[in-house]
C-alpha cells in the first residue's frame, strides 16, 4: 500500500523550507562555519554573507541595509520594537486587539510596568478602522502597533492610513508584518512603517531567524546584552546559516511573489465556493472574497466557522487522513480557549470553536484542494450527524 | 596547484558542525517542518523532537529535562539568568572580571538600572578565588555569576566552592558554561548550580541554539513575551532544526568527551611546549601545564604573548596561511580594546595586544600542530626583524 502524501495547508503556521533555501544553508554549515566576529577568511565569509542578507532584505521593503537587525525570530522583533517605547519619552502604547500574542503580551507587560495600553477594536471583517485609531490616540502615544495582515484570518490592515495618524500625533508605527513579509508588496517608506517584523520561516525559510526593520533615527531598544552583534542591538553569535536561508528565501519570494499570490487566490476562490456552496451553515470569517478582490486578505489564508462542528475535532479528524490545518494561530493551538482574533470579530465563543484555518502555500495543488473540500464535506457531515445536528 | 586545507585552530570561537548533527538538522528543514504547537501529525514529531533533546541535555548535566529551557544562543541564556536578579527581591549582584561580554554587559545593564554590581578580580592565572567572593558577597546578594571557563585563556573556576559561599549567604548561582558544557563532566547539582548557559555552536552543534538550565523553584525572569513556548519562558516558534542539531551534538560530546578531551590535551601539550622551547619571550596566559595537569584548564585552548609581537599581526599571517586563530574572543574582535580578561590577570596593554589564542578541537591533528608551530616561528620572527626587536 502507498502512503498517502501529507497535504499540508497550515502555511501560515509554518512553511516547508524549499530545498533552495536548504541548499544555501549547507555551506554555511560545512564549509563557511567560521564565527563572523573572526578575523580570518571563514569569518570574513561569514560576516560578507550577512550584509549582503542585509541588503537583500532591506531591498524587498524598500529599506537600507543598516536598518535591518537579524533576530531570532518575529517575536523578538516584535519585543525590540514594542520595548523600544520605553526610549520615546512618551507613555502611551496603542495595539490592536487582533494582533499576534507577540505583540500583545508584550504590551500587557509594558502595561504591567506603567506604560498606558489601549487596544483597538477590529470591525466584523478583521480590519482596523482608521477613525479607531483617532478616537484613542493622544499626544502622550510613543509606539501604535497594528499588524499588516492577520495571522488567523488574513485581514489585512489599512497600514498607509494607520501610519499617517500616528505620526500626525507624533508617535511612531510598528507592524508586525510576519504573515505579509514576502507575500505582499510592502515599501515601507511608501507606507510610512517606522518599524517592522518579518521572520524567515513563514516563506519557505528556516525557522530560528526573523528581522526588525527600524527607520534610521527611531529608538531601538536592546533586550538583552552582549558581545555587540548587530549594531549593538541584538548579541549573540550571528546564525549564519539559517541568515543564508533567510536570504535566499527573501530573493525567492521577491521573484515569486505575483504567480505565488495568484495561485494561492485561485485555490482560495475555488475552495470557499466549494466549501460554501456544498456545505451547509457554514460562514467565512474575515473579509468577503466578492470578484476576487483581494486587496483586504492574504492570498491563501480563510478561516470557517462551521455550525455544529467543533474546530478542533474536524481538524484532528483531518489530521487522520494526513491533511494538516489548524483551529487558529499555532502560537496559541496549545490552548483551548476561543481565539481572540474571532471573538474580536464578533463571534461566539460557540462560533470561534467550530472553526479552522486553511492556509495555502505555494506547495499546494489543486488536486489538493479539492481533495480537502471532500474531506471537509465527509467529516463535517459524520461530525453533525452523531451529534444529531440539525440545520 | 591543491589549493591549501584550512587548519581551524579557533574552536573557542565556533566549531564545524559535525556532519552526523548536519543530517540530523536535515530532517527538520525537509520532512518533520511542522510548527511544534500545531496539532497535527508533523506538529507533534517536531514537538517530540524538542522534548526528547530536552532529555539529552538535561542527562548530560545531570538536571531534570523540566528545567532545561532551550534560547538563540548562550548570550541569551546569559540575559535570562543574570535578568532573573529582578525577582529575587535582592539589589546585589556579582560577577567575575573575566566574563564572557554576554555577562559583562548585562550585569552592567542592571547596575544602570539601579542594581549594585561587584565584580571579582581574578588571580595571575585567571582564577577567581573563593577568598574574594566571601569578601564581596552580602546578605543582599541575590545572583553570584562566575563562569565555568574562561574563553580566552580557558582557566576553570572553583565553581564548587564559589556556589557554596553563594548558597551560604541565600544568593543563587549561574555560571556561564558555554565553554564548558559538552567538554568538561558537569553535574549541576554535585556542583551547587542553579542557572547555567550553553550554546551548541561550541560543541559541533549548529548556531542560532543555546540553553539555559534553570534549577526547579528558582525564580526565572522571561526577557521577552508572546506565544508560550518554552514554558512561557522564551516565546517564538522553536528552532526545531537546531535543536535537532544540538541534541545530536550533545550525545556525540557525551560519547566522546574522554577521548576528545585526551587528545586535545596532547596536541596542546605539545603545541606549548614547541613554542616555549623554540621561540624565545613567549608566555604561556592562564594556569600553568604541569605534569599535564589540566584540571585548571580546558584541553584545547592556549594563549600565548609573543613579546615584540603584535598578536593582531601575528593572527592576520597566519590566515594568509589559512590558519585560523584568534586575538582573543571572537566577541569582542571587532575592537581593538586590550582584552578585559587579559588586563583582569595582569598583563600590560602592551602584553596583552601581543597575543593570539589557539583553541584545538576534534577535528586538529598532530600534523596540524607541527606545521601552525612552524608558521608561528617562522612569521614571529619575521615580525621581529622588521621591527628590530631585540630580546
Amino acid at each position: 500500500m502507498v502512503e498517502k502524501k501529507l497535504i499540508y495547508m497550515d502555511n501560515a503556521a509554518t512553511t516547508a523550507p524549499d530545498s533552495r533555501v536548504v541548499e544555501a544553508m549547507l555551506a554555511y554549515m560545512t564549509s563557511a562555519y567560521g564565527n563572523p566576529s573572526s578575523r580570518y577568511s571563514i569569518g570574513y565569509e561569514a560576516k560578507n554573507l550577512i550584509n549582503s542578507v542585509r541588503v537583500t532584505a532591506a531591498k524587498l521593503i524598500g529599506a537600507q541595509p543598516e536598518e535591518i537587525y537579524f533576530t531570532a525570530n518575529g517575536t523578538e522583533a516584535d519585543n525590540i520594537a514594542l520595548q523600544s517605547l520605553k526610549l520615546t519619552g512618551k507613555r502611551h502604547l496603542i495595539v490592536s486587539a487582533i494582533e499576534h500574542p507577540a505583540v500583545l503580551n508584550t504590551a500587557r507587560q509594558l502595561e504591567k510596568e506603567g506604560f498606558l495600553l489601549s487596544c483597538l477594536k477590529a470591525d466584523k471583517n478583521g480590519i482596523i478602522q482608521p477613525e479607531a485609531l483617532e478616537a484613542a490616540i493622544t499626544p502622550d502615544t510613543g509606539l501604535v502597533s497594528v499588524m499588516f495582515a492577520n495571522n488567523e484570518i488574513g485581514s489585512i490592515q489599512p497600514i498607509k492610513k494607520l501610519s499617517e495618524i500616528a505620526h500626525r500625533f507624533g508617535s511612531l508605527f510598528h507592524t508586525d508584518a510576519v504573515q505579509a513579509f514576502g507575500q505582499l508588496r510592502i515599501n515601507v517608506s511608501d507606507l510610512g512603517i517606522d518599524y517592522l517584523s518579518a521572520s524567515a520561516h513563514k516563506i519557505y525559510g528556516p525557522k530560528g531567524v526573523g528581522l526588525l526593520y527600524a527607520r534610521r533615527n527611531v529608538p531601538v531598544k536592546a533586550i538583552s546584552y552582549g558581545g555587540g552583534q548587530e549594531y549593538d542591538l541584538r548579541p549573540g553569535t550571528e546564525n549564519t546559516a539559517a541568515i543564508a536561508g533567510f536570504g535566499r528565501a527573501i530573493e525567492l519570494a521577491a521573484e515569486e511573489m505575483q504567480i505565488r499570490a495568484v495561485n494561492e487566490q485561485k485555490l482560495s476562490v475555488h475552495i470557499c465556493n466549494r466549501i460554501l456552496r456544498e456545505i451547509s451553515g457554514v460562514r467565512l470569517n474575515g473579509p468577503e472574497i466578492i470578484d476576487n478582490d483581494f486587496s483586504k486578505r492574504l492570498p491563501g489564508n480563510m478561516n470557517f466557522s462551521f455550525e455544529g462542528v467543533r474546530g478542533i475535532s474536524l481538524a484532528l479528524r483531518l489530521d487522520m487522513e494526513k491533511i494538516c490545518v489548524s483551529t487558529g494561530s499555532a502560537c496559541s493551538a496549545g490552548n483551548d480557549r476561543p481565539s481572540h482574533v474571532l471573538s474580536a470579530i464578533g463571534l461566539s465563543d460557540a462560533e470561534a470553536n467550530s472553526s479552522i484555518r486553511i492556509t495555502i502555500g505555494k506547495n499546494n495543488s489543486p488536486e489538493e484542494a479539492d481533495y480537502l473540500v471532500d474531506k471537509i464535506k465527509e467529516i463535517a457531515e459524520e461530525i453533525r450527524q452523531l451529534n444529531n445536528y440539525r440545520i
